[in-house]
């Protein structure tokens, strides 16, 4: 095998298929934040605006698949820079999923901004913000190969499920309380879910970064926990 | 480029691959079958037997994306069969996420069998027939590269979305009529919605055998609807 690391074309293709993984998680971070906004400024223009932002980060993914087979086609990367070509494939998929979630939690909050608000959004926020942070730092340790930060978002996952089980316990005493509130809380429920969801993509993305440095998988140490 | 079809060991290759995929996919399946059946018949003891064999399934991606990377270490394919592998790439975290989302169905099935049964549950095991319906044929459509039968897939998802909101509607219908239900009522919405969320994943195998069999991206026609 050729040293792929002289080739500077190869060097300038990974050095796209970086900016372009980075744009994109750039991307839904950005759609991340404006949904959670729609929410708590009850702002539905905003949420339509992230509905159909979704279609650039479809692109994108588009983009960087295509990206990832002309590298695979014409540099036939060997060993880890070819974990790393595969391992691009894997995270572009589970970023475009982090899109769809905040295109759900866009369209959520359309449903709950026709009703007055159930209570003050305190702790969702929080959430959105640690779910956003778990996906930068995922990213990051990614481009970056990083293995201290990926182990730094396995172990910050922990947070996020404590958050969404004391999230959906509160919606749940809601609904209890009073029937009236039933269907904001269901819709809220979703949503805190979706953001739990947004931190496993990232924790996955970030099981692939340790695989993808160390050549042993460290996938899958347990199943993953759902709150309740 | 030397024409790869004719190389015997990577054909070899290939049946390894789609023998790998039909068998993580037959398991996939099977858990799905299981952890309906652990909600049906009451049966926690099968629900834990769901939550430990989610490992096999793990082990199946760890090794399906290590055959993955050896095809295109040594055996460099271009064109078509490249896209075959890296669609493989996609397709096996697909599948390992449907194990996930029968384990989540299982977790649940083992709290609601506390409890005595909210009502009969006649709709969700059709929704858990039909999203592995799709589960199957997607994968069958993958190993075949048949596009009709992705098409089907494709057309087929908007039944999995209509009997997911009216479990959805029904469900909240129990939670308003009486406070008792909620708790369970809950539970039985969190499972619908992962069954929903199998049908997408499934949709998500048939929009990638689409692309490979005619090498036109038909993913994200439109935003994926949330029911509600």
């Amino acid at each position: 095998m050729p040293s792929m690391h002289t080739d500077k074309a190869f060097e300038a293709d990974l050095r796209d298929l970086r900016e372009k993984l980075l744009a994109m998680g750039a991307k839904v971070e950005t759609l991340i934040v404006q949904s959670m906004k729609a929410l708590t400024d009850r702002d539905s223009a905003l949420a339509e605006k992230v509905v159909a932002a979704d279609k650039d980060v479809n692109r994108l993914e588009v983009d960087i698949d295509e990206l990832c087979r002309k590298i695979l086609a014409l540099r036939q990367p060997a060993a880890s820079d070819l974990r790393l070509i595969t391992t691009a494939l894997k995270i572009v998929t589970d970023l475009e999923r982090i899109g769809d979630l905040a295109v759900n939690i866009a369209e959520r909050s359309m449903d709950l901004n026709q009703a007055p608000p159930l209570a003050p959004y305190v702790d969702t926020p929080r959430l959105a913000e640690l779910a956003q942070r778990q996906v930068r730092m995922s990213l990051d340790a990614f481009v970056s190969g990083d293995v201290a930060k990926a182990e730094e978002v396995l172990r910050g996952d922990d947070l996020l499920d404590a958050l969404f089980l004391k999230i959906f316990n509160e919606l749940l005493a809601y609904m209890m309380e009073d029937s009236r509130n039933i269907r904001r809380a269901t819709a809220l429920m979703f949503i805190a879910k979706h953001l739990e969801r947004i931190g496993d993509h990232a924790l996955n993305v970030a099981e692939m970064v340790v695989y993808m440095v160390r050549g042993k998988d460290i996938r899958h140490p347990q199943s993953r926990n759902l709150a309740e």
